[in-house]
């Protein structure tokens, strides 16, 4: 089994990757995790409440999630765009059904019931942020809907233990769900030919991480990608083998990133293309 | 197994809705489908594209759904509404997924390519309408997720046999399901105690029709209850034995619906409040 989760800035082709996923099913089970950033700015804007990023005292960006933000993060995420995936999907003969992490509980996140914020040289405390972190899957359901033939498209947000809907990071996710599943690899697509040492240079990619050196490349990743670092550090951490960072934008984004167009990151210094000396037992 | 439909109104008490299924659910498998018009019309007056209802040459509303129209349908009905739902049927110790027509192909329209508009004297014709009529039921996606233990929580919209998302009225939907499925009881619920004679009277309520006599109450029908009265006299036609309308705002609704609170439509007389004389085979 694969995830593939599917970055929501703009410039993904959903074409492309469902066309190359219709291809990969044949081999192999997936589970499909997807963001929606884009457009639910987008959609912010237009209804006058744009979306407003915080940053921790650590220096990671996060979205600040009250009740009208939340709203909005529900019609984007598990609504207008998952549905729009699905149906893309669905027209690649693909039969996807699209999941939040409300629905059976399929997410089940601790709220975060403060969390601090850097404004300048002050930190601030805001206690009406509705987000938390994933630590429970509800993994019957996702083999469920694979052993049927049905591909599951997740989109956040998550449930609280106590059952609230709460705004999670979804890289964070599906480390815990590969953990959970035993995924051994986990291929994240964004807008980008993987990670570059210099953001406007896409010959500065880096073609494989050691997963032990992971650190060192936080610098270099901007903003929302800080995330993907610390998800693929989490999910390395937790059991997956090979996590691969590709193009959303190209023909065959899932099986070329898995033949490592974009960048690697595992356990092992891998040579040439192939990543089969990266199977190392944890 | 019982088909519970609740309105998309305002006023529906979603906890008594709740709490009513999860004594239900110990009896008798459910499947839920909600509507979400209140919300929508909301969100789309915000969005400063407010819905526009049309009205067919044989004087029935619905609304007319283009592109931008589809977007916020997307939004609200699979995503701010049924997520709400979901996670307040969780709140409740039930075992919610929530689910729209696109997941799983689970409702298959046929798209309408021409929509006939009256408007006053004259009848436009309307090419870009994105709706249809659901003909198709995935019931093994349906059946899969109730003999696991969960409650599927269905919205709207559609996909065509083309694969266009669609919008489409889920009173017909839910009466193709039933047949479909081969339920024989359909609760809908609202906001109001049943069918009342005085839309101003909550003492004109219309205790028991006929199901052969169901176009005589058509008149009394206002607005989009009008397709609620054409979705129960096909789901009777169908096979389904009878059709509960109740009170969403009053504790117990469904099983109160069930024992006759509000207006009950079957094929045979029901005399006191007992339903088991209806039983009448097709």
């Amino acid at each position: 089994m694969i995830i593939v989760k599917v970055g929501g800035g703009t410039g993904i082709n959903w074409n492309f990757v469902a066309t190359d996923l219709k291809q990969l099913l044949v081999k192999e089970p997936v589970v499909l995790v997807h963001g929606a950033a884009a457009v639910r700015d987008e959609v912010a804007q237009k209804l006058a409440t744009p979306t407003q990023t915080i940053t921790s005292p650590s220096g990671i960006p996060s979205v600040y999630t009250d009740q009208p933000a939340l709203d909005i993060f529900l019609m984007v995420y598990p609504g207008l765009v998952n549905k729009k995936v699905v149906a893309t999907l669905q027209a690649h003969h693909v039969s996807a059904v699209g999941l939040s992490g409300v629905d059976g509980a399929l997410w089940r996140a601790k709220r975060k019931a403060n969390t601090l914020s850097q404004q300048g040289g002050k930190t601030k405390l805001l206690t009406d942020n509705l987000t938390g972190r994933v630590e429970q899957v509800n993994t019957e359901l996702i083999q469920l809907l694979i052993a049927n033939g049905y591909l599951p498209v997740i989109a956040p947000p998550a449930l609280s233990f106590s059952n609230e809907v709460v705004n999670t990071d979804s890289d964070w996710a599906v480390a815990i769900m590969a953990a959970a599943l035993q995924v051994k690899k986990v291929v994240y697509l964004f807008a980008a030919p993987g990670l570059l040492k210099d953001i406007d240079e896409p010959t500065s990619l880096v073609k494989h991480i050691e997963a032990e050196k992971i650190d060192d490349y936080l610098p270099f990743a901007q903003g929302r990608m800080k995330r993907k670092v610390l998800g693929a550090k989490k999910a390395l951490e937790l059991g997956v083998e090979v996590v691969y960072w590709g193009d959303g934008r190209v023909e065959n984004p899932v099986t070329g990133a898995l033949r490592g167009n974009g960048t690697t990151i595992s356990r092992t210094t891998i040579s040439g293309s192939t990543i089969s000396g990266a199977k190392t037992k944890l």
